[in-house]
């Protein structure tokens, strides 16, 4: 399989148990299709180094980008940094040009032997310089170790995205009076020979709503989306379609 | 490894698109910690055959509950009940009992081919009966596979529940006034020691708050969570803790 688009980890106990309800993911998400980046899966998982192992090998099998949230810290379920190195296979070694900044920052540059593991990255690491704060993104190859801090994962995903270059989507949206049962087969006819665009079917069963399913077509290119459009409205009854956005 | 607990899959082309922000991951977190089930992963995938087979096969094996979401209407981006039969190994039958209730419903008996969808499952499949609603929860084995349309997600998520017994979690917090890099010695030392204990530690960074890290001790019983705060209590500098919950 080819390795495109990106690929999300959220790395979080306290998502999973409840104790806060991840922000992360549907950012991240927002603006990875904002910018035009197709993202393949979000994983949420709990702190635990097999389990990152496991998800950042599945990532990187299938997504060129990889973006990780939370885990990079100094305490003890911040593993992270090690775990994205062992999916490697590489060593983690210690940055000076972070040990630099981290002691630069500290009240007369003493700082905890906890404090500096913060200095810690898997080999090959590179540190991307933010405007407005002294902490750098921690990258290595085409992965983005960011903070699950929802105000610090904001902030260093526009370092990264800045640095990155997607295809924005043409969407189409037809908003259908019919249910989904009544239109599947157009659908399915049109999905079948036209694999490159992307086709949803969503029922909508609140009855304030006054349509009944919504179809989304969409594609990188306008072509194909129209294409598609006119084939699934004239396969459907007159009057079928409600609207379009 | 031992399998338990939970682990659910979104099905979710419009959830990773942006087009609409998942509302049952989040919900199924909030109900499985409520009645003491522990959750071990979300992942949010497309809408794809082998993405489903790959991810349930993955959630069985860690897991003894799956749940699943969407993908389980009559049109052409419907693919989790043939994945899910996929995943088990298991053919595609058509449920005689989802029949008659598809037929019961329909005006005058008469329903598309495609509407007769909603009866094919899993082989060995089991139809749970809800209270309110014709429609029932579709079941193979422990996996529950639940619509994409929260407002029914929710639902049967309840009608699952009922079925299911878990242990509520004992949780303690702290709130501390110290940075991480300052406290992660002892919590490092009592975490190492007390693998049974969940110790999470969690950063503040807005300065509008009174503390700058919270920390979170939990585990099914009660002692070990109290050993576990007096400990970490014990070994922080005096006036660390803020305040409990």
């Amino acid at each position: 399989m080819e390795r495109s688009g990106a690929a999300a980890i959220i790395i979080g106990n306290e998502v999973l148990t409840a104790k806060v309800q991840d922000q992360n993911g549907p950012h991240l998400i927002k603006r990875l299709r904002e910018v035009g980046i197709p993202l393949r899966s979000v994983e949420t998982i709990l702190d635990d180094v097999d389990a990152i192992v496991d998800a950042m090998s599945r990532a990187r099998q299938k997504a060129r980008y990889v973006f990780t949230s939370g885990g990079i810290g100094p305490t003890h379920d911040d593993v992270t940094v090690r775990a994205v190195a062992l999916a490697l296979g590489k060593p983690v070694v210690r940055l000076p040009e972070m040990v630099s900044l981290i002691e630069a920052r500290a009240p007369g540059g003493k700082v905890t032997a906890e404090g500096m593991r913060l200095a810690d990255a898997p080999e090959g690491a590179v540190l991307l310089p933010q405007a407005g704060t002294w902490f750098p993104v921690l990258t290595v190859g085409d992965i983005f170790l960011l903070p699950g801090v929802p105000q610090l994962f904001r902030m260093q995903l526009e370092t990264v995205l800045a640095r990155l270059s997607g295809t924005p989507v043409v969407l189409h949206n037809l908003f259908l009076g019919l249910g989904e049962s009544e239109i599947a087969a157009v659908l399915d006819a049109v999905a079948l020979s036209m694999p490159h665009v992307a086709i949803g079917s969503y029922p909508e069963f609140d009855p304030t709503k006054d349509y009944r399913v919504k179809i989304t077509i969409e594609c990188a290119d306008r072509g194909p989306v129209e294409e598609a459009v006119a084939r699934i409205v004239g396969g459907l009854p007159e009057g079928a379609v409600l609207r379009r956005e």
